[in-house]
């Protein structure tokens, strides 16, 4: 009987995942990630060339990702179809031995495979390794610490109501929103209001090769949804 | 001419330090570390067996640590002066190589390297290489998500007023209060004033030997500043 290990991959550049997950990756016979259909996939994408041969992969295909509102009943019921399904595929194949699931970051922070955890509890053995953050990847990218001394630091999802964004923006010395893409204008406007938007940081794919760092004020353009918007604290520093 | 590069060794399993922070640390020649006076200090505690044969240590040794209030004047003017004498120092090794900074966690996240970072710029060439930060190690440890969906995450430092604490515990779906120890009646007591006293669990030693998670209300006892207490949001999960 093996187990389900779900390793953290880290921010994107191979090298900055544990030595863990390296060891895990480097010498699987099983390995499952996530993607959005027709796509490589990022995680797949992070492993290339570390896969052993003869490797089984199993693609995790998302039936729906941004096509329905992720509020809606239509969604739920779709992925939560797929969570069930993949939970059971996934026990028949660490019932004849270990599956390393693949997962970007750092797997309980915000992680897909959370939906997969709590389905296979009581079923098999499942293991999480952590993973250095999309965040810490993109802050460090900015050459700037995210927080000293007592700042709070407070990580929000974009696509929250602007209201909600603004008022945890003011309330907060260093910040960090997830899920930009379309809802970069939300954010500039709720960054704006709390006064903090000319101290704001755009990071679009932190640590990979086409790394870009940029002061929001000085953007004027679309990003992706992974893209990562830093507010650094400003707290004691001796 | 060499560079400072500060690497991050993640929540303290040497196993989840950065296939880059690995190399980096067998490889050099040059080592600086924090440490309170008297103690191995945690960092180098971690890279233990890995350091090459001749390498050269430097332990940097905090002239303080809680003997004083951090709000003093005495306190900031000691560390001041600590972290401009060890910057100067650094300055001088790289100047004939390079020089590896240990910093648990993540360098970037609350990181005592960040006051050398500041003093060294335009001196040196000063790099940073993220870690799994020690919040994701405990996090982890209780084998529970710590985020879903679009929960907001705020993490803070016990050493904040109780209203605070209080306040901003109500006010957010997940939690992380870091620097614990003496401050656990403090955080104990805001959690019970915002209703999250019972889903509140204390990790110690996360990752590590002698790791322990526990409910804190399972928990009465002393614990070390660097425990921590995590509350998992509850959000969106299909």
């Amino acid at each position: 009987m093996g187990k389900v290990i779900c390793t953290g991959l880290g921010p994107g550049n191979p090298d900055l995942m544990s030595v863990r997950s390296d060891r895990l990756i480097r010498g699987a016979a099983h390995v499952a990630y996530f993607r959005k259909e027709g796509r490589a996939g990022q995680a797949r994408r992070i492993v290339e060339g570390m896969l052993a041969d003869g490797v089984t992969e199993y693609p995790m295909e998302y039936p729906v990702t941004t096509e329905l509102h992720f509020g809606s009943p239509e969604y739920k019921s779709a992925l939560a179809a797929f969570y069930d399904d993949w939970a059971d595929r996934l026990a028949d194949v660490a019932a004849r031995g270990d599956v390393i699931v693949l997962c970007e970051g750092d797997p309980f922070f915000y992680g897909s495979f959370m939906h997969l955890h709590s389905r296979l509890q009581g079923r098999v053995e499942v293991e999480v390794v952590p993973g250095i953050t999309g965040m810490s990847g993109c802050w460090t990218a900015t050459d700037q610490p995210i927080t000293w001394g007592d700042d709070v630091l407070t990580v929000l999802m974009a696509t929250l109501p602007e209201d909600e964004l603004a008022s945890r923006a003011e309330g907060s010395d260093a910040l960090v929103f997830m899920k930009i893409g379309r809802n970069l204008p939300r954010v500039r406007s709720a960054l704006q209001r709390a006064g903090k938007l000319d101290r704001a940081w755009l990071v679009e794919r932190g640590t990979m090769p086409g790394q870009k760092v940029m002061k929001l004020t000085d953007f004027d353009g679309e990003v992706p949804y992974f893209a990562i918007v830093v507010v650094h604290g400003q707290g004691r520093r001796p």
